[in-house]
């Protein structure tokens, strides 16, 4: 037997709390039913498959219905095969049959709510998923130290990214092999991602032509990729002289992903490129400045873009024959968390946000240049988690 | 500009029409509404971000409704923002509203769901999956090539792996080695899983106790994992002498996979291993004669049970301390398509379903055994794809 909990009793007290306080925030009083595999993890420091019910009593103790792995234990670990047998078993454990009850409506399938709505059909149910994306937009100390040490392992990789090139090599052995030394480094692989749209393997490595390739998916760059299946990243060209290679590689080392872009050239490459990404290292500064609590998400990204449109490079911010409509997000256990930079964003900072910033522009024929950073939000400004060299390195 | 569709016109017809079939017999002649990015690679042989409109009357062509690539075009390509856009351009077009509409309901999330019955607020909906699984669940031509090409490079992967180990090697490493060799062979890296709840990076290579740890998600086997964070797999123990070695690795060579797991042996493994090996050969080779259109899965289920109990191996079938309700499944551009091989699984077997059959056994203390092979099913049999020994092999 195990205990089903792996985080302290206060660090779960902790996240409940910002939880309950979220949904309040949001005019809600309701019981919360979570089976997201974030939000378990979230909430227990373990994926598990089955049910976190946290009552709207504050007094009353969450309810663990775990249906695999099985030889669970712990306060109120209930073993359950199905979403049906819940009301029952709360009768057994004295529990009121909610009148309001959170749902993961923005991740969780249409069938998988409307039975679970079924299963309560006294209860009024609300959408608890902007709920979860504020309550988890604030992290705590103990998920900050868990992304703070992502980002050492992800800076150290990036570190021997030279090291792996050889003249000749495509854009996809490079990938493959910052993909290989990363596992190596323990990166877990998994790439979170909150919704099913959106989909991605590990790396992202851009050349040349195909950084301007638009892609489906609402990244910031694209790429034609290897395949028309996943039409995203290196597509399987020779990485030539004269372009740059920008990496934006997977960092889920603990659980908790930094988010960290790099940009490596090969040969001498135009000076417009150089000016692009100073650019982007300027937007960095004046970010880790101005990134207070109380500042709106607007208003950063209109400082990069009005940075990128006085320095000339407005026609390349963000893409060039497709654009991205924000320029950094949020991050921690999921990769497209909030706030979002974005111009109609209505998020506002707060202290502890996790945010990666990604200004970026894709030089045609070039390559894209500009590097991101994953920040934590303090009152004194943005604090980068991500510390490596941020000027263009020669590969070879 | 680049035409939107990549497959033949015959074969969009040919789909189009399993699509419309499976719909009627599920007793809807309803206007199909799609979004789920396999189903438009499904449709199209490309992930796009939108939505593919099929009309209920086949003398009208598919609408492809298109978000994101930009520049895409071809016939019915029409480039839109928000699916409050679609009505309109239906009328454009000549196009009736539908009075019944089919949505992903087990795939997409409530809040797609109900946003589309918005935007078609006098249409009756209804659930698109079971029909999309139904159609898919019986492979095109152009498919089971696709398929056997993925098998061809699956299997010769497979037979470098004892290449790739060296004594004092970790599951992990091992498994990362594993990773590396078959990205350099071109596999794609994803591992699309229908739904939200599973999750998977691209290997599970299970040694010694750990292939007896119960993981939270429904695949046939589990493995702690690196971190609980994603629990599954290799747990980064060292691969000792006298276990055996089981690898089920990530087949996705052309955006459909081959599903296939070979056991390796390290040192003398026990009589009784190579026993429950022996009689997972025994089952497939049953299997094989058996596997004919018109066989109920459940039969297939309760003869490879039925072989396990009288080998005397009831007890290691499908897991030990925690076991798998199936021990087969349908395989494709997804990993968990229909039919299901299970004891009260409805599925009845058809001529060119896909099928990854995997009787396995775990033998506590030593590890997994049971080879799995994915089949095209044929009216004289089921036809291997992952060709390659099926005996246990010794890794050095």
């Amino acid at each position: 037997m195990e205990n089903l909990i792996l985080l302290s009793k206060e660090e779960v007290s902790r996240r409940i709390g910002r939880l309950r306080s979220a949904a309040v925030a949001a005019g809600h009083a309701g019981t919360m039913l979570l089976a997201d595999n974030a939000m378990l993890y979230y909430l227990t420091g373990r994926v598990f498959s089955g049910w976190a019910y946290i009552p709207v009593d504050d007094a009353r103790l969450p309810i663990w219905f775990v249906r695999r792995p099985v030889e669970m234990e712990g306060g109120n670990v209930v073993g359950i095969r199905k979403p049906e047998e819940i009301p029952s078993r709360l009768e057994e454990l004295g529990y009121p049959i909610p009148k309001e009850l959170g749902l993961e409506m923005d991740v969780q399938p249409y069938s998988t709510i409307t039975r679970l709505q079924a299963v309560f059909p006294d209860a009024k149910s609300f959408n608890l998923s902007p709920v979860v994306a504020a309550a988890r937009s604030v992290k705590t100390s103990m998920e900050i130290s868990m992304m703070e040490r992502s980002g050492v392992i992800h800076a150290a990789v990036y570190s021997k990214i030279p090291s792996l090139f050889s003249p000749g090599m495509t854009d996809f052995e490079l990938d493959v092999a910052i993909e290989n030394l990363s596992r190596l480094e323990g990166c877990l692989g998994l790439f979170r991602i909150s919704g099913k749209s959106m989909e991605f393997f590990m790396g992202n490595v851009l050349t040349g032509e195909n950084a301007d390739a638009p892609s489906p998916y609402d990244f910031a760059l694209g790429g034609k990729g290897m395949d028309p299946s996943l039409p995203v990243g290196a597509a399987g060209e020779e990485i030539k002289p004269g372009t740059t290679v920008s990496v934006d590689v997977n960092g889920d080392y603990t659980g908790y992903m930094t988010d960290m872009t790099r940009v490596f050239s090969y040969g001498k490459i135009p000076a417009e490129a150089v000016a692009a990404h100073e650019c982007s290292i300027a937007i960095h500064r004046q970010f880790r400045r101005m990134a207070v609590p109380g500042v709106k998400a607007s208003d950063l990204y209109d400082m990069a873009a009005s940075m990128a449109r006085e320095a000339g490079f407005e026609r390349y911010f963000m893409g060039h024959r497709q654009k991205a409509g924000f320029c950094g997000h949020g991050v921690g256990i999921e990769i497209n968390e909030i706030p979002v930079i974005a111009p109609r964003s209505r998020d506002i900072l707060q202290e502890n946000n996790a945010i990666a910033m990604e200004p970026k522009f894709v030089i045609p024929h070039v390559g894209a240049v500009g590097i991101e950073n994953t920040y934590i939000i303090t009152p004194s400004g943005a604090r980068c988690i991500t510390n490596a060299p941020e000027e263009i390195l020669p590969l070879a």
